[in-house]
């Protein structure tokens, strides 16, 4: 019987399909390209892999399927339960693709609120002239990154370039081993970390632990100086107190790539929250084409542990969620 | 006779004349702080020293004026001819004192530049949602810094640990001894250099040499896909040129916080071009306190050489204009 792998995804050029045809072909796998899920439907039964965010009306028809292989870090919308039909099937990420990206990302959005970026725009738009109001710094600045991950781990090492005063990690299960962070706690001690806080960062996959993180009572412990920078997932934060704390001056800005719900509704009072920039979970951007790239090396690595029968890297505990 | 240091600025606070002062007094100086030169022009004949930008109108009448530091890093405001009583008066800037404000705005614009923000932000202003497009990253960029001053090393280090494929320094007057460089060319090698540039910075000062330097035969060189960035002064650049080649796609994007005139007229065409994104010149902050704290370290120190009638630093060629 041939196997299958199915490549379900328009992010996918054809120098990837071919870049990952020659090594799937040398494990006796034929490869076959969908721009979408519903192109694949036919051949559902066939895939003894998936790699790509298919949907899970696929996954359900793949009844063969052994590997599903995300080119997003996010598997959430995988974590049904009894989705995958064999119960050995793995599920992974691209989680390490986005590492660059989103920590560029969060430099841009800290600058922006340290230095009142949306204000300057504001007055340069309407026709208007500026002059200088107080900003503060990426240097010098006291920085707390809850998650330690990819993204954690690439955001700590610019700020720490760019000279910020301490950059401490929050981790959730393992001690990070990197001299980028000059400190690293498990969560535990994240409320006495909070009040000396310049810039928080919440870089953290959507699970039952990290559901309401900062809670109500945490976003009290940070300083009104404070800015929240969220670019893992929404359920992070509980919006109704970080929005009641930015229009109460108890917080000095934020910048969400990720809230509750997305899309966003027009009229959402988030969107007119104070000192609030706001972008479309743009910050681990898939239409980059040097994080494809990425994203596909990393999977031809993990395809090649799959068929050699060794520990996938990148797998997802789905009870856990990440 | 009483030697007089007069310190004209309403940005030194009484803790920084308190600095001055234990300093001052120790070689026999009285220092007279006024916060505008209004209230200085009746002293104008006493001081031997003036700290501050104050008016032209007050260094006229300061007929026995041996030394005048600023507190910015321009000086252009005082080059007219015979301004100085005193031939042989010292001007001096306060250059060294905005590199890492001033690479931390430049760091900012630029990813503001390389991933849509603008664009996301009347996005997310409108009420609306976006997906990802296209975007780019200082990692793997090639960039080149037009002035390899103190703010073009402190965003070359910056770039470099953001990972930038080349980080280019051109220099005017003296190589950088600098490893954050990963080339320096003098200015002759600008032309040869353009077409590969993503991220082209400027930071001179305004002098003879430098006005026009981005004329619209080198703009011309530059690819449609590069980035104009303009942090030093508005005449470095031919701008109606800019806008051309902005509106006409020959450009990505700008970012000027130095522009002709300054204020900006509201119906000025700059404001409308395709991809720009203006500041009021707030680049060098000089309401940012650690930077007035630097401002006052760096005349105190300069002000130890010109009582030891040492050779001062940043001083002025007030032909050059640098």
């Amino acid at each position: 019987m041939k196997r299958v792998l199915g490549v379900v995804s328009e992010i996918i050029t054809e120098e990837h399909i071919l870049q990952i045809s020659q090594i799937a072909s040398q494990y006796g796998f034929h490869v076959q390209h969908y721009n979408n899920s519903m192109e694949a439907m036919g051949c559902a039964s066939d895939f003894e892999i998936i790699f790509g965010n298919c949907t899970v009306d696929l996954i359900r028809s793949a009844k063969n399927l052994k590997w599903h292989r995300c080119v997003s870090a996010g598997t959430n919308r995988y974590s049904e339960k009894g989705l995958y039909r064999c119960s050995d099937s793995i599920l992974s990420s691209s989680s390490g693709a986005f590492g660059k990206d989103i920590a560029e990302h969060i430099t841009m959005v800290t600058l922006m609120l340290l230095r009142n970026m949306p204000q300057y725009m504001v007055l340069m738009r309407q026709g208007g002239w500026g002059s200088p109001q107080e900003i503060r710094t990426i240097s010098g600045s006291t920085i707390t990154i809850l998650g330690t991950g990819d993204i954690g781990l690439a955001f700590a090492q610019r700020a720490k370039a760019m000279g910020a005063k301490s950059v401490c990690g929050i981790y959730r299960s393992r001690k990070p081993n990197d001299r980028c962070f000059d400190m690293a706690y498990p969560v535990s001690h994240l409320d006495h970390l909070l009040p000396q806080t310049d810039i928080l960062v919440l870089c953290l996959p959507s699970t039952v632990e990290t559901c309401g993180i900062l809670s109500k009572e945490r976003i009290n412990l940070l300083s009104k100086t404070s800015y929240v920078i969220n670019v893992g997932r929404g359920t992070a934060i509980d919006q109704e107190a970080l929005i009641d704390a930015l229009n109460g001056d108890r917080l000095a800005g934020a910048a969400l790539d990720v809230m509750l719900p997305e899309p966003l509704p027009a009229g959402d009072k988030l969107r007119s929250a104070k000192n609030i920039i706001l972008t479309p979970h743009i910050a681990g951007n898939i239409a980059h084409s040097a994080t494809r790239d990425l994203i596909v090396k990393l999977f031809c690595e993990d395809f090649i542990n799959y068929v050699e029968g060794k520990q996938l890297k990148r797998a997802v505990n789905r009870e856990k969620g990440y």
